[in-house]
């Protein structure tokens, strides 16, 4: 089967689905009732929107890891989509309830540094502050009791409910462009860093929990049990090892740093 | 940002929205093909219906907490929302299959106690015992077989199929209406009680795990690592730390007693 | 209430629904993005299909144990409903990328054996080979970027994009009709065998751990920890242990053998 990947590779465009989808893309876990009490919410405030739970298992409280995998997990989705995204440590504290506009997709959640990849790359930016509060706010539960519902009414086509801030005035991160660190494990102890393929030479291996990582195109091109980096499908740097858990195999976890080693010639 | 707390909190009134919501309150776990049999059933038997998972994994068998929870988590719903609650260990055994009609919401699953709280705080609380059959039921799975197609039946506008009892003839359990224990724990080792907040004085705190837990508005209120209990988003009084596992500190697990402290004068 | 079970046990059939199903069974696991990545591209190429997760959690990479929970857990579905089959070690290999109609039902996936056991018990089945290719296919997720848009364009009313074959000149495996191993352990330590109750005798025990599991009808009928095998709610035999868990209780574990122990005439 011929195999195309490389920069920008994923699924190809859609046709046929004229509705918003609504994606949410939090820490809230699995387990327990708050993924639910949120598309309840949803269900409620903007019937017929498609709600797609992208992750609920984000490594938690860590806005810098997820605004790493946002852009690359968005770059999916077609304009007029809406996504929730709810890392929010400090809630009930002072971090600005805010949503980013970027190429067409709206980005609703706490202004914590999450969106800052997001808003670097998108070609025109635009930052709202949320000014709508809802008539009952709960003091520890903003994604059920104010994000949620303006990502509903952004969904049904209502203007942001905020007003419009400079692109950078809201909180900055001083982060780099890529991140050279583990940003997520999934189940199969495959290890995604925060560096883009499409930043790092082709043939560029990594160095990760002091071994080197040779850089492959998929699983099978290396020995059973041997560790491998490659394009993942979603454009970034992942490290993987072809029968067996990486994450194991190289001691590595959320926050591990990584070394890109440059190739010769 | 303004934060407006207490008893009754919650989400504010919803518009727009005139189906019925079918909610999900199980033991049946995350894994597993159980949650999606009983999915496929509701589709075809309520199709247009949306179907809200709120909690899946509910202590195993554990009637007592899950009748603690439910009502904290139902006051949410709306007036012809059927919820679908099965934590059935009797299954197979001489328990009577249920609905309970509560204030205009439906319940319905096995009597055995799960909606004793749910009953005693309605309004004009109607309990059925549901004598539809199905054509074929398995001896381990009522919840596809015999709960999910009369949820799907109330949700698009049948009549209950069962027969109307005094609220009362029901299997009641001799429970106290506050429980002083811990219900649930979730993702990040928050530990809820069966204990309102408007059923407790607005300062007292609590003794768990041997030591005095202290009444906060929200966890930014105290240092880091330092325990509280507080009024969570859904009304009951809930322990939590500071920026790590509440459970973990206290050494809480679901049963585990509390004592309320009263506050003095 | 009386309780009727036996080969052939499942819901009544269902009326008033008319659309089609896409049935989700794959070992993507519950984290992570990949379950989420697969309904957008489901959203987006069959808007209004009805998507029930029925298994995420299927042993990783083991396409044998699956083969056979399939046509257990696909004969509650309807004549229509599409399934997407993702176990798929072989991913960016040489494996066939099929579609297998059986009895009017449709299953897509790897050509791995997966669809073995589906297609030796269908009346009349059918193979096709998948021949359309999207215009970009990542090598690491053929779920979301072949499989998936497949599945779409079945569940729309779509021709099967692809050519047919004889049924069994797909990759066929030497695998027995029924097996005697688990296949997959539940949340409660329950252990699905890869035995059709209809193919064993009616009073047929089991040995599994080293000890002999006695055939019974449903929990209560054993002492409270006792084992007990049964006929499951999907027509498997499945290993139990009263009020504990059968997976500790004996040692059991998917692929772990059982052996069937004749009852004395």
């Amino acid at each position: 089967m011929p195999v195309q990947s490389g920069p920008g590779a994923g699924p190809e465009p859609v046709t046929g689905y004229s509705g918003r989808m609504i994606v949410l893309f939090t820490d809230f876990g699995l387990e327990g009732p708050y993924t639910g009490q949120v598309k309840a919410v949803l269900a409620r405030d903007a019937p017929g929107a498609v709600v797609v739970d992208l992750f609920a298992d984000l490594p938690p409280c860590n806005a810098k890891a997820a605004a790493y995998l946002l852009p690359a997990f968005a770059r999916e989705f077609a304009a007029g989509d809406v996504f929730l995204c709810v890392i929010d440590p400090g809630v009930g504290g002072a971090r600005m309830p805010v949503v980013v506009e970027a190429d067409g997709r709206f980005f609703v959640g706490p202004g914590n540094g999450l969106f800052e990849m997001i808003r670097r790359r998108a070609k025109t930016p635009r930052l709202f502050e949320i000014t709508w509060k809802p008539a009952r706010l709960s003091a520890s539960f903003h994604g059920r009791d104010l994000f949620a519902p303006v990502a509903a009414r952004i969904a049904r086509g209502d203007a942001v409910p905020g007003e419009i801030r400079a692109p950078d005035a809201g909180p900055a991160a001083d982060w780099p462009d890529d991140l050279a660190e583990i940003v997520y494990v999934d189940r199969f102890g495959n290890c995604m860093t925060g560096l883009r393929a499409a930043s790092v030479a082709p043939d560029a291996g990594l160095e990760a929990g002091g071994r080197a990582v040779p850089r492959q195109r998929t699983f099978s091109d290396v020995a059973d049990g041997a560790v491998l980096c490659y394009e993942n499908a979603n454009g970034l740097i992942e490290i993987a090892a072809n029968g067996s858990r990486a994450d194991r195999a190289l001691g590595l976890s959320v926050g591990s740093p990584v070394r890109v080693l440059h190739a010769r010639g």
